[in-house]
């Protein structure tokens, strides 16, 4: 880790950019790959899956049989904790319904505003060495709750043309209603245009490579809603000396392993913090599986010391963390000042990890900054808000000369005169 | 019109196809304007100023002297209008204020959900002929309540070098923090980069041309937020015969004065009432000022007649409006049963007029079907959620084995590791 004392204001921009790449160099092949499958549908899936994930299939929907499989295939206490997950994550995002919100707001015009779901929404799992079944439950379950008609799942086979039967365990726990054997930008492809077996959806969630996040981001160019735009994970922690030094090197690392352009920064009013959390860090490292991953993202990362806890504040509301983990004897400071995050981890005994699987709060979090002005997924995600307006006689009689007024001064006559022919009945 | 009887369901899609432009053509000039911004800061604002809007600033930022001219060009009985209008805004999007959401999902395991304000947020007013006063209204009063820090307004300069007295009064009035005389894809640009003059922004909200469309969407690669995707306005009515056919033509042209490009619709059960609307709008087409525009947008509009309510909700449905009038003597039915619709005017005396300007909803709405997965700008598209969890020690030693089951399934050893060795610490 870089280790950088009391930056100067100036210098904060620099010190706290990510390591995100550009990604005009990609557009050329998703564009092509969304023309593609928009003119010439399953055809064009089946020969991209081939293409990039090596594998011919005929019939890419998951079929009963496979899910079966899949649930003979994860162990009896996998199960138990994707049901503990599970549990928790249900009554998180249950808890997060809203009443209809009613108000006369002048008498006789009755206003009130209500959620319904998203009728049609797809979900996309990466494939790969890890598969995010987590994401699964992160994404089906709030669907689920929602009320969501179409939950459609979209991952890439294997070069056996199969899913991770963990992934298709947890789809089919959570109520998906279709998955489907696709990857990368023909997925999402799939989900923009609809072809005979991928259905056309609403809104798209879910992580992915850089082609994956190009191609949502197209998506949106042809009237379909994605979850947020991503970017590399990151996870920022304040520690002083209440902090335990090995606890906070295991969840930078924790994060540091998502990959070598994740990006990890600790910040901190004790110096002597810093420099336990880096020994741990060379301690726990050498242990790891995915070395080579966290060792590249944690060179790229940064220790910060600071004289206080404001100035740590002020720096953390810049950066705007995914993750951020707060362990201080100073924690309701942060709680109650924190700006920008995604989730926040609060104290010795909460590690990011528990958010990533099983404590109850989302996993899908902005990144890059992005937690200044989007949520994480939540209930809402899969919801929007309609309002409702009815007004009476006396209503539209009580209101109806200053919409007369603001339509005119607008200079929007027919406006004005949906009101006037109603008036004048009403004389 | 252009009257359809009973459509088979496989016509839907091409019947109510909105006369939507491609965009495709215009994002040369957004991403040159944008580049140059980006680069040269005030000194190219100041020369798009100068191309497109015909006037040279030396200061483009609205100085309180020009406020109070503006305070005393607006006439009292339409400051009494506005402020009417702002209370209903006001009351209803209040309401709109969630509690904190907790829930302990295990014993030990606190999560909670709060919404915190978008620090920066900039509102786009357009200029022309119809000064939108209203629409700074429907931006500034929730961004106030929601608690944004910084209000920015943008709007274009009329060649003066002025903006409308009533968007100067109604900014000033709603709590907007700065103005600034900048107008189309150069406002856009300055909210996303920041130029000496204006600040950066996290969110940037309101209507424009095709420009200012396409350079909001270009500013999301950039990592700021926008309201909404924005197409022309829209108007569906669904009338039986329980309808007033002069109020339903009041309404549809309130729609259709918008712009040649705006589309509306009426859905009926009975043949006579799409007769009598039809006959009602040459009627009071005639009379209006915008008569021009409102018959181009009426040409292209639908009067489409459906065998019941069913079916008609069905279409409405697959449709998604914009605004979504109802007027029949089943209303219960369809409000019960809409699923995709920005704001929903329900029986004889609620025009949708009444929704712009002064019921308290918010006017600013998804356009183009896209309420089937947005919702209307309404208090939280001021705010973004973020989740906080805080585990106990007892917390961490009932989740804890799932974490490590569920991170070991995923390989990824260091989030179990996380887990591991605070439990290690607690046996």
């Amino acid at each position: 880790m870089n280790t950088i004392i009391n930056p100067p204001k100036k210098d904060w921009t620099q010190i706290l950019e990510r390591p995100t790449k550009t990604v005009d160099d990609i557009e050329g092949v998703v564009n092509e790959v969304f023309a593609d499958i928009q003119k010439n549908g399953d055809a064009a899936i089946q020969k991209y899956t081939q293409k990039f994930d090596g594998v011919s299939l005929e019939n890419n929907i998951v079929s009963v049989n496979e899910i079966n499989e899949a649930i003979n295939l994860v162990s009896e206490e996998l199960k138990e904790a994707i049901q503990l997950a599970k549990e928790n994550i249900t009554k998180f995002h249950t808890a997060q319904k809203t009443a209809k919100v009613f108000v006369e707001t002048t008498n006789g015009v009755s206003c009130w505003q209500e959620k319904r779901p998203i009728q049609k929404v797809g979900l996309y799992i990466p494939g790969g060495t890890a598969p995010l079944f987590s994401t699964v439950l992160m994404l089906a379950i709030p669907a689920q709750i929602a009320g969501c008609k179409e939950i459609v799942l979209c991952s890439p086979p294997n070069k056996e043309g199969k899913i991770h039967p963990a992934i298709l365990y947890a789809a089919n726990l959570c109520g998906v209603t279709k998955i489907i054997k696709v990857g990368g930008i023909q997925a999402i492809a799939g989900y923009t245009f609809g072809t005979e077996t991928i259905p056309q959806v609403y809104k798209i969630f879910g992580p992915g490579n850089q082609f994956v996040t190009v191609a949502k981001q197209l998506s949106t160019k042809h009237g379909v809603a994605i979850d947020m735009p991503a970017g590399p994970s990151e996870l920022l922690v304040v520690a002083d000396d209440s902090a335990n030094a090995s606890y906070v090197a295991s969840d930078l690392l924790s994060q540091a392993e998502h990959g070598a352009d994740s990006q990890v920064i600790l910040v901190s009013t004790s110096k002597e913090m810093i420099t336990e959390v880096e020994k741990e860090i060379e301690i726990q490292l050498a242990k790891l599986s995915r070395v080579e991953i966290a060792q590249k993202a944690i060179q790229n990362s940064k220790s910060i010391f600071v004289e206080n806890d404001e100035t740590a504040l002020e720096l953390i509301n810049e950066y705007g963390p995914e993750h951020f983990i707060v362990c201080t004897n100073n924690n309701d400071f942060y709680i109650d000042n924190i700006e920008n995050a995604g989730s926040v981890f609060i104290g010795n005994y909460t590690p990011e990890s528990a958010g990533d699987y099983a404590s109850g709060t989302n996993h899908t979090l902005p990144t890059n900054g992005f937690s200044k002005s989007y949520s994480g997924v939540n209930l809402d995600s899969f919801t929007k808000s309609i309002t409702f307006q009815k007004i009476t006689k006396a209503g539209i009689k009580t209101i109806g000369k200053s919409i007369e007024l603001m339509a005119a001064a607008e200079g929007l006559d027919a406006h004005k005169n949906a009101v006037s022919i109603r008036l004048k009945d009403l004389k």
